[in-house]
């Protein structure tokens, strides 16, 4: 009994230590709960690799699969295990950061009891969230924190009562005479306005980088980009910007001036947006030039030259996305935009795809950027 | 084809004018998606009378239920259509206002998909409305709308950075010199610190009464509780409150007063809790009485004359709950309180059990009472 407590004891130190064991398909067995479980829940979980482990009650079920991993048609198939729960790895680690995911369960979809449910792909979603080598600048830190602000403001366009989060760092309304400059961020396809803060970690980017006197601060605000009624892949060229161009720049913009210490005016005022949201960043700064002078797309298309009439009206166009998307394209733009005179700064997100770890990274580099 | 497109014609005028079919069961069939629906879901569905129908796609499953409804032991059993999807209705009409429910698939416990998600129970829920006939004191109306912003604070008891979410009505801010009364509000058992803004629409109640001139605007403060730390049922007299006491009274509260335009001091701070949190404000209202003038039990339980040492430390004493509940045990209580001398309110949500719509009439009872 001594000789086993003791070789335990032994085998936990080395798995403390890094030395986790490994199966025979070279899978680390250091799995841990993944950040964003559900409280008290073990599953899913994921290893020092990147790989994620499911786990799954539905005992009378024929099939469960997860829509997540790099198994066969990008899936995790899961096995019945002998207490009736349904378990399964992914066959190769996953990027690191934050990943949309569902179950299958016998022909339906459904999400995974584990963990949260994040808004994306116009449904609420399960989420699990690979640990970053460079998770530290979105951590939750003890530093001053800003607020994250629910508002709800009247849109007469759309005669609705409309939400909006605004991020307000911690100094704001210490001085009362401080006024800010407001950067408008939208989110994507199928997502709505809580995706920044949730799953982006927008206002803990933006704490951190005050608190590293990287940044001056700056309110971020986030509302619904309308991206649901769009449908995805029928031509987004048909897309009819005006009904959100119209929420934003004439109703949201006023609300945020009236009701916050802002900058008002165009200097002070910028426009970025990932994925579908950057389409609309770039039709809505390019429509109404007035508005913003700072433009940002996050994996979401690129600015030629051609396409701005005045240079004198951009003072920044910033590019990104993730190195498994399209770098090159990006790369191509930003120097296409340089050599026409425009202050361009491209970024890539290394190893990282279409997901939010390379948003979280491309915010965090435009940020000290942006009211220069 | 005239004369059918006729009738069709017929019925849909008489279903909207109120002349709902009604099939052999006596149930109209005038059934609206749920409010609280995901975005283009038809499905949860609620009818006129207060039944829940119900259609989830498991084609391969063998059995799906619903954890609502008034069908054996406590559920609705679906029924698997020709067309694979699984269908119910509720035996019987729910109760008006808001219920958690979740799947239970094949013996596993999932979420309808149809549906937004609503942490209760320790977990994330889903959930569905019933119309009530007085919903308009919490509806979202074109009002002058106050904020609902998340807090992060650093916690030195629990070495933790911990959230709460704070209301402050329209006016905040416009004169920078007015301070507020704050009310302390706790949700329920395996409830957190989203459920009085998301399932008791706390800030939608504030922005009516405020707009109809019925209270003067004060700042609610939300925070999680601990309370899934506590087994339900598990005997609470063991619960040791000082844990969560200490972060509410020593540090939470210090950092609002130094954080917003509060009125820090005993004549305009108020705790009120439901459930659970009714048990967690009567053990800190009696434990602290140097903190709090007002006091609220929703569905959380009562004083007793003996238990207040100083009768001229009280101000008020609320307690409430859903007439299905236990209105007696509040009636007699509150008559005792009156009795000796105390200045207590009773208040019974009338065929209400122990749900959200008995707490968001229990606030909108007591708001107006507060800080006179």
């Amino acid at each position: 009994m001594k000789k086993i407590v003791l070789l335990a004891s032994v085998i936990l130190l080395m798995t403390h230590l890094g030395f986790a064991q490994e199966n025979a398909s070279g899978i680390k067995e250091d799995f841990q709960p993944s950040t964003l479980n559900q409280p008290g829940k073990e599953y899913p979980m994921v290893n020092s690799q990147g790989y994620a482990r499911f786990r799954v009650e539905a005992p009378d079920a024929k099939a469960v699969s997860v829509s997540l991993g790099l198994g066969g048609r990008g899936g995790t198939v899961l096995e019945k295990a002998e207490d009736g729960f349904w378990m399964g790895t992914t066959a190769g680690p996953l990027d690191e950061g934050f990943h949309y995911y569902h179950l299958t369960i016998d022909g339906g979809v459904f999400n995974d009891p584990g963990t949260q449910n994040f808004y994306g792909s116009t449904r609420w979603e399960s989420g699990i969230e690979i640990p970053a080598h460079d998770q530290d600048f979105y951590a939750l830190k003890n530093v001053p924190h800003g607020k994250v602000q629910q508002v709800l403001f009247y849109s007469e366009s759309t005669q609705s009562v409309r939400r909006a989060f605004v991020y307000t760092p911690p100094c704001y309304g210490k001085d009362q005479n401080k006024k800010y400059p407001v950067l408008y961020l939208q989110h994507g396809w199928g997502e709505d306005e809580t995706a920044w803060s949730v799953q982006g970690h927008a206002n803990l980017i933006m704490d951190n980088l005050i608190a590293d006197g990287k940044i001056e601060p700056f309110l971020i605000v986030m509302t619904y980009g309308m991206t649901n009624e769009i449908k995805f892949g029928s031509g987004l060229g048909n897309f009819d910007i005006k009904q959100f161009q119209t929420v934003l720049v004439d109703e949201l913009i006023p609300y945020i001036d009236k009701h916050f210490s802002t900058l008002a005016n165009k200097d002070n005022r910028a426009m970025a947006g990932l994925s579908m949201g950057g389409m609309e960043t770039k039709m809505i700064t390019l429509n109404r030039p007035e508005v913003f002078s700072h433009y940002a797309l996050l994996s979401g298309g690129v600015y030629a030259p051609s396409d701005i009439k005045d240079k004198s009206q951009v003072k920044l166009i910033f590019l990104s996305c993730g190195s498994r998307e399209n770098p090159d394209g990006i790369k191509k733009a930003t120097e296409e935009l340089k050599n026409a005179g425009f202050n361009a700064v491209g970024y890539i997100s290394e190893n990282t795809a279409h997901e939010f770890l390379s948003w979280r990274r491309s915010l965090y580099q435009v940020a000290p950027l942006l009211f220069k």
